[in-house]
């Protein structure tokens, strides 16, 4: 991993991990709530979208501020919130999360459901309450974590994953399914940071458009790394993809071709930054990041 | 029922219902997602929690806006995601609300699970899309809709009420199961409308006594409903709590105790309206209503 990105890691890492340890401590909720919602959100992960708020940021030459760090929190407590659904038994029946128990393998299911509402619950909460950032934009970024999140994003997609697993999918549905699912999030990260940083029309174009192709990239590198990784590297089962006959990039296009569209979506993304005059532009850091892990 | 309050309710009601129902059609998602939004959305429900909100402004000489409208339907939503949710295999395991079979052993649980979810999210994404209101006081909606529905709030009472069917609670503790499980939702209602409004501080203070008087009234005459209805007028498995040992406030009083307490809450909820001059205040009938009831 390239050394600036290494270090920008390194350093948001701990301030985004306590921001929403912060926040859920501060409720003043059932204990077992509290534990089970903090349990997903310390579980481990890898803080993309998080740090994909702050990327853009600091690519405007702005740094994290209070603000800053809450919307950022708001993605990632979308994002647990939906692994904890996903995980549970009428869903994925997933045991193990990053190497982990499930949240509903250590609460209960009952539990593991209310703490993924609550996270919800949270993640709007928190955009509710920034301090220095005019209304206006709160409650357009509010629209957006709506949208990006909810029946025509997140949930919408996961819907349509579950629906793509009983049939073999065209590209075009694939691609759907991975806009919705992980895209839109994604993509809220993005356009978020930019709104925060002041961005202008133009550029938020190009961010947007930014997000589409590293969205979809980091799709095609899960599926591929599905592949050619073991259990143990992943941190939750390999080849899940293939026994379950699931419709992935690799299937469709076999494993070359995949790669060759990985790299596709890689360039496309690194173009829409030409705007960014910085020389260590961290969201081009990223999008080298996105193609090149191998977990 | 009061005849003014029920020419209110026929009234308002069509307007809830085409609201909500436009509300997620409008939503470009998975069509199998948005029937199981819609099928519980329209599986009836009494809506008294919009009809609060609106009734609210209807105090203060006030027309149903747009926005108000919208705000109405946001609880609703939030309440409605919460009974799918609560309706789970994992949680209380209903096979019927309101007379009809619940949203899982429809649409199944995975599906139920992500409906509930999808309608937590319009809920905030239309606070984030009234048209007519200052975003500082959107802002305030969302901030108290997130407090009134989270871990602090409805989620966190949620749970409180599974961990005390294990036990026998002290008054004390059933009162503080019902401020957050249903009175916190209630008390949202009352407050968006005062905002919306326009209340001043010291009528949103009497307006908030009313609404936990109102919230708490309201669950006592659950309570008691629940020991001395059949399943056939309630819609719902009567005796349900007598059957699982759960402290009630007519376990905890006996059926007269629970009575008396039940008046008790009602004389002060309409005691916290002495300062609305209307001849016909709707939130006193609405008290009124709540203790009447019947199912």
């Amino acid at each position: 991993m390239n050394n600036y990105l290494q270090q920008f890691i390194s350093e948001k890492t701990p301030l985004i991990d306590a921001e929403m340890n912060q926040l859920i401590q501060s409720k003043n909720s059932p204990i077992n709530l509290k534990d089970s919602m903090l349990y997903s959100v310390n579980a481990g992960g890898k803080r993309i979208r998080p740090l994909l708020v702050l990327a853009v940021l600091a690519d405007f030459g702005k740094t994290t501020s209070e603000d800053a760090l809450k919307v950022a929190c708001a993605a990632e407590l979308i994002h647990t919130y939906s692994l904890i659904h996903d995980d549970l038994p009428c869903m994925d029946d997933d045991d193990f999360r990053r190497g982990k128990p499930t949240n509903h393998k250590v609460y209960g299911e009952a539990t593991a459901v209310l703490a993924g509402d609550a996270l919800q619950t949270v993640a709007f909460g928190i955009l509710a309450s920034l301090q220095h950032t005019s209304p206006e934009k709160v409650v357009k970024l509010i629209a957006l974590l709506a949208n990006a999140s909810g029946a025509d994003g997140m949930v919408g997609g996961q819907i349509l994953d579950m629906e793509g697993e009983s049939s073999t999918l065209t590209l075009d549905e694939l691609e759907e399914v991975h806009r919705n699912k992980t895209g839109a999030l994604l993509s809220f990260c993005i356009e978020a940071g930019a709104i925060l940083a002041g961005a202008d029309e133009e550029e938020l174009n190009q961010l947007r458009e930014y997000a589409t192709n590293i969205g979809l990239a980091f799709q095609i590198q899960d599926d591929i790394l599905d592949v050619t990784s073991t259990t143990e590297q992943l941190g939750k089962t390999a080849n899940s993809d293939t026994a379950s006959d699931k419709s992935t990039y690799p299937s469709l296009l076999g494993l070359e071709g995949a790669k060759q569209q990985l790299e596709k979506y890689h360039q496309d993304a690194i173009e829409c930054l030409s705007f960014i005059k910085k020389e260590n532009s961290m969201l081009k850091h990223f999008a080298d990041y996105i193609v090149q892990r191998n977990a």
